[in-house]
């Protein structure tokens, strides 16, 4: 089955943010790859790999950084595909605003769908609603994770569950 | 022709952001519904809006708001179809760090695809992308659209160079 | 005696920032639930927890929640019971401007009652300052507990009092 | 009938974002007084005020101040009554985070109900649920109010409402 | 000799900012007196402290705060002595930013001299300029200390130069 | 009589900000200065204007600046006398943000007395208080401004002061 | 004689601020060129332009751009020259913050010479400064350039200066 | 060979930060010395430096500081040289936003080269470039270096690329 996914980084550094993305495409069962892709060390590696996406059956690129994260802009600006991006708080960031605004505020034309600061997880379950968005298999495996999900908050509510009226704790 | 794109807003004083993203789906061919869902003051609405919406064929939704904007993490906590939020900034907005916040953050389990603060234009095209990932005349579509976008780029470029060489203006 | 407080928050992990409003309310005497209730994992729940509260006789909800902290509106939209929000500083939340902006910057017609980032105990002496505007026990409580507080106040005040008069310590 | 509500703002620039708190309330019909209660110039009137106010019959106190503003918690400092803030952006604000923070941070044993900037309506709606928790007939108002906000909403959303495809408009 | 700094502090846990402008004062043989002097927990004794602090003789107030930090600028609202205003980080802080704000974006007529974040030290030098600007001896005490401070850094500078001409290092 | 007070701006483009600083120091009939010195366009200025300031017999020097706003702290690297910054908002400022943190984040040694954002005014009112500390004729004008202060906002509480309970307007 | 800066800018809406850069160039008779590249509409044009830049003889690029400003730092990114970045305050951007930090937050390799918001005119500075730096009559022009800069401060610091000696104005 | 480039810093405690600019600088084989210069503590020191390292033959000047960082800006403000400024987050910085907007945002006439927070090795690059940009040894250096991180990480990519294809994980 071809790779449908792909999640590229800025750095080596970026892996500990963006391996949820990897873990829960497994979990969807989505084929992807994983490599480093660096806006600014490697812009032609970063401009040969974005052109090439589409027609090697990509589907849906996820790439983060951290800084000013120009990679999922600029892959963005070659590919016709939906591309997600990551904001990662690296050492040195200013608290992480500078990796969200250089994501986030794309010109109009060129979208970048951008996730929650470190929300590598959540990078993943978004390339999969995309995919699942015309793939039964996946939409089913979204509702089944959105279930699990609510069941667990339903679980942890039971256990949790205090109720004090004058002195009768449960 | 199936509706494929749901675009709603927490109030009609959102539509000028959000009638961009109608308008560059129309463009793009692609069928659409535009209406008001407000979070806060039709949560109901929003529910039964989000519940229904992968069965009646949709396959985004595009979800804009303002302030304290909880429409589409709250849409997306409903269903499994892929959400794009827009920040509105609205009147009495601090800066409109308040609706981009209120949207990118969301917590593990449910994503929000952010585009930039007031980017309803966007907002259209990344749904546009979405769909194309899995429909090749709308993936050609933007294609040409990205290729126009380059192509204005180009003729403002040559409308515009100047070169100075000591005192020999073009 | 009838439960008058509900404390909500949206994930177990806010517990620690959430357990003083519990510990403040049962000081106070007054009678108290505690659960949780996810605005994003289990929207429903949500639904029917705030649409039941003011029958089953609560006169405050307090919800707290972190990152793009959607409980304390979703809530106040649905309930026509004051609502206190506390914002929760979360792992990943953007120094917990996040948190702070998505309760806070509610629209028009749906206030809910913000206090300060991790403020699950100023949370619980508002709700009793609430339920102390029509009850003279819960009014006289709170302001044993007000000079309490001025007393430690002054004990630390003398303890720690420094007079320096060219080199004459006390 | 006694007053219920005192609004107080730190200066009479403040009366436009402090207005709608009074005709909202009127419109609930609840009993209000409105005036000016500078901390910073007149700081015996305010300790005044707020230690007089639940003795006068008082239920709840609204505080509306800019830049540094102090009124709303130093009222909190001396009242048992419910306090709310509203955070007025004035001229030479950075923002209106300074007001925001001023009144939003509140520490520990000290709270202030804090509504958006500029929220002077919802702090007179919230000062209604206040009085509403123990008053079935404010109750019952509140929630009239809100069934009237969503109808406005849904007439709003059938206005609006464009459904597109493939060139047939509604 | 006469007290002419009073050091006050919103709580004891602000003692580790403010001792460092007691020790300068005491290095400058200047009186002065530190004590606790909570806004929001012993606002009668804030009134008290500062409406005698002229009469006591005391030249210049010292008031250190956290969070939604009231005590310097109603300190100055109740008294004509120069207040310099210190904010504290303290714990649940965004990041300073709310203790800067509420103490130094004071309105028209009512000003606090505001010094860095946590600059304790800071605040009690100024206070000596203020006090030298009619005191000889302690300005040229201040004159000493500027010089000190620039011959510690010119030593520093003397054993940290270095020079790197083509691989010949100091 | 001596002039007492030096005014400085960086640009003659911050005088509408500075020039209440004048003004209330005419009121209080102190005598001043009031002149341009560029930190970055005549820092020679600076350091001649600064390091003559106190044998020119001045008690404190008020210095505006924006953007960048070097001027108060190199002022105050020179002189012993205190040193009040005015943080200016000028154009392309982001937000007034740069001018306060760059007046007011000032190291262990060197502190500025930093007021609020375009605070001209009270910055003259703080330099008075300073004279005043040890002038007892200044120190009785300030009590007389801040009685009239407090006169004005009592005559204008009068006049705007409203009472309604139910329909009987006063 | 060869064009040594080229001056980009992502779209011809930044014109107003780039156009200053050009104005000194010509002022300082340093041959330029200036066009447009857009890093998100015409990125292979991007690289060509940074990947050329050198071997046509270019000393310097200036690159301006607002938003997720990505041109500076994809420049740099392919070039060995000197970038000077100038973020562009772009309309829909959140106050200026965008664009400043994703020209200034560069990784580890390369940099960017980040200059002021809308700093078109200083970045035109530096890069003659730049250029000085081995070239002699430039530098002089330099110089030049700030002893006017300095002595219009001090003719405008000759006519504003006021002093005011006790109703005596100069 | 001359000294052609200066590293200054304001403390001591800067050197961590400045210290990759020399290592960088030595790597390249460019002559340059480090010292203190402290704009707040010798602030003579600062303008004999900068008036004397264009004559001594420098070329460039770095210079790191924290806070309110007035030495790159000052620097700038004497001599013709360009001047790179390193933003340090020192202790009791507000997230090292305070010397990120004290060094970026300098006024028209006086720019300074600004890197990213705590970019002390981006300040040694820059400085390379700009001496690159009329040395073709050093841009020769430069080319190589950006050549090596491209290889590092295309080295890394091999190494971490993952592929998974239902199941078969490279």
């Amino acid at each position: 089955m071809n790779i449908q996914v792909g999640i590229i980084m800025g750095s080596d550094s970026d892996l500990p943010v963006m391996q949820p993305a990897a873990d829960i495409l497994k979990e969807f069962n989505i084929p992807f790859e994983l490599t480093i892709v660096s806006a600014h060390r490697t812009p032609q590696r970063l401009m040969d790999y974005a052109s090439g996406a589409a027609s090697r059956g990509l589907k849906v690129i996820i790439a983060g950084a951290g800084g000013a994260a120009h990679l999922p802009g600029m892959v963005a600006s070659v590919t016709t595909l939906p591309v997600i991006g990551v904001p990662v708080k690296s050492s040195n960031s200013i608290d992480g605003w500078d990796s969200v605004l250089s994501i986030l505020q794309m010109p109009s034309g060129v979208p970048v769908a951008t996730v929650a600061l470190n929300g590598g997880k959540n990078a993943g379950i978004l390339a999969a609603q995309i995919i699942g968005s015309s793939d039964a298999t996946v939409a089913q495996a979204i509702q089944t994770y959105k279930t699990n999900l609510q069941n667990e908050v339903l679980a942890k509510a039971e256990k949790l569950q205090v109720s004090f009226t004058n002195g009768f704790d449960k």
